[in-house]
């Protein structure tokens, strides 16, 4: 699940106002806490709210405590901002904040730690594309990891592959599928999959012990990586996951925007193609509520039998029940699958291993 | 060249907030003007401006009058911000508002009655897929004409191609045309190639006027289908350009966002299918200051020679001197000139014709 953009919200003011705020997202690295008193005072009085501010601290407004999100260090200089109709649960974990509000424009939306996640409206592009570009790249895959997930699309996404007969998938965070239980059921309805094996605990821990060439294919799902994710993108995590590959096995590993994160781009290429020793491609997608619009998949095969990424030996076409789904594919598609591996002329230029 | 946000700007107040303008943009059709002179004043008092407000009518502040612009009705509901460095130049010419910004994410921003039209960053896709998609799909073009496009940047990419012999561009407002060649050289140089006339004026009109069968490939580079460009989408203006091209010849047609306008494309190309009785079909790119991330191309050719729009034919690779033109290709490539034509599951289950 990628994070996507900063998102402003005043906590625990879901009563105060209670019509219309404004999610405001902001991302520029010099903002500092302007806002006073004054304006907070505004975004009270008014019975629709149209506009809030950046903090990089605590608020106070009287006497509620205003928490504020902020800056998404991977989308420096701009913001989106989405029209809230309403809160719909906040709330506090172990590791994170976790908020979802019903958009005016995306339907529900998945906020952590004051970036989004996911909104009804355009989760299919990322689910649908991080679960069949890897699995429709090799034949017949039986034994499937999800490293994150915790909303349930990937697993709703791998369930449609008849031949798949086990799927782990290890999520840090257990109030994020209770949430998705909850508000999410388009998407938690993966988790109904009785090939589903829930596993709440740390992925670095769940892979360093699980047997080595268990697995056909592994999809990380996880979050940006800057704080506690940071580890997700750094060798020796790679290093766990080519472990738990079988030889020709495929990583599917969220991998940013191509129009803003091109030194990151490079470095996990140059980390897994020594790492898995098989082939290692970049593919993205449009997802219009992610920074830039657009999402890239890292996809690695581990060395053993050949994977041609962009031409799918598994297509989702053929895939016995796939498309009668009771959920229609809504982005993915065979074509979609190839496309996604066409790169733009700068990205070819500053990658140089592409 | 494509309308692409809501753009609001506190006119005349350049000299009064120095240093860091956010430039917000909203289009929630329910924004009303909420704002008050409080958060005004507090614009003008901060040394850093870190956020403004929503309207939908003017609002003065002592003597300055303050000029707003507002609502892309294009994208309701959301908003993308960018953080202006400075203002470089705004101007009203007989057509609309013309502003030029310098950003901190995206380089120079050229802003038209408030809506972004083009960034230096990531003027490239849209500039590129608009004219090499048209140009490699048709044999040795000879005769291109341009609506619109007065920033020169798909002048720029036509003259790549070493068979063109003329290209004409009728752009109705001059005033876009001089800025341009004063604030954006990197797209302006278009205008100094030997082989393009330009014509100041309607391109209705100038249509009426062509030759029957004069061109191989026409490209509308224009503003959003609303208000002035409103009837750029209409059947009469696609029948002049029916008219214009010779059989066989290729329309390229600016055709919005997949995710937000289905309703506008479906529209467009039932038309397109009616006039031009070749080939239609849809294409897109990604473009991260365009509403959504992405902008569509809509590719016709009119009934004659058979035009295979996936599979370019005139590859930009093999043109004689186009990818060692002075200015590198950035985004376009044949692989991704195929690639455009893929699309998602949602978009050809709405749009029938596709």
């Amino acid at each position: 699940m990628l994070n996507a953009m900063q998102l402003l919200f005043l906590g625990g003011s879901q009563n105060l106002v209670p019509f219309l705020v404004v999610v405001l997202l902001f991302c520029s690295p010099c903002l500092v806490p302007y806002v006073s008193v004054e304006l907070m005072l505004m975004l009270f009085f008014w019975s629709k709210i149209i506009v809030f501010a950046f903090f990089f601290s605590f608020a106070y407004l009287g006497e509620a405590r205003k928490k504020v999100y902020f800056n998404n260090p991977m989308w420096p200089g701009e913001a989106h901002s989405l029209d809230v109709k309403e809160i719909i649960y906040k709330g506090k974990s172990e590791y994170q904040e976790i908020l979802v509000f019903e958009s005016s424009a995306y339907g529900k939306v998945l906020v952590l730690d004051g970036i989004v996640q996911l909104t009804e409206s355009d989760e299919c592009a990322y689910q649908e594309m991080i679960a069949h570009l890897p699995l429709c790249s090799i034949p017949s895959p039986k034994s499937v990891l999800v490293v994150g997930g915790g909303d349930g699309g990937v697993l709703r996404e791998i369930s449609r592959h008849s031949s798949v007969e086990h799927i782990d998938i290890c999520e840090i965070d257990s109030m994020v599928i209770d949430v998705s239980k909850k508000y999410f059921p388009e998407l938690a309805v993966g988790f109904t999959d009785r090939r589903v094996k829930l596993h709440v605990g740390d992925a670095v821990e769940f892979l360093r012990l699980a047997p080595e060439g268990k697995y056909d294919a592994i999809i990380v799902d996880s979050s940006d990586p800057v704080g506690p994710a940071q580890e997700l993108v750094e060798k020796p995590f790679f290093e766990t996951i080519a472990r738990a590959l079988r030889p020709g096995g495929v990583l599917c590993n969220m991998a940013e925007s191509m129009w803003l994160h091109t030194h990151l781009i490079d470095d996990m290429i140059s980390v897994c193609s020594e790492t898995f020793k098989g082939s290692v491609h970049y593919a993205w997608a449009s997802v219009p509520t992610y920074p830039s619009g657009v999402i890239g998949f890292l996809l690695c095969s581990k060395a053993g039998p050949h994977v041609d990424f962009s031409n799918p030996v598994n297509p989702i076409e053929k895939v016995e029940g796939a498309i009668t789904h009771k959920r229609e594919l809504r982005y993915y598609n065979s074509e979609m699958h190839s496309a996604a591996f066409a790169l733009p002329a700068f990205l070819k230029r500053e990658v140089k291993s592409l």
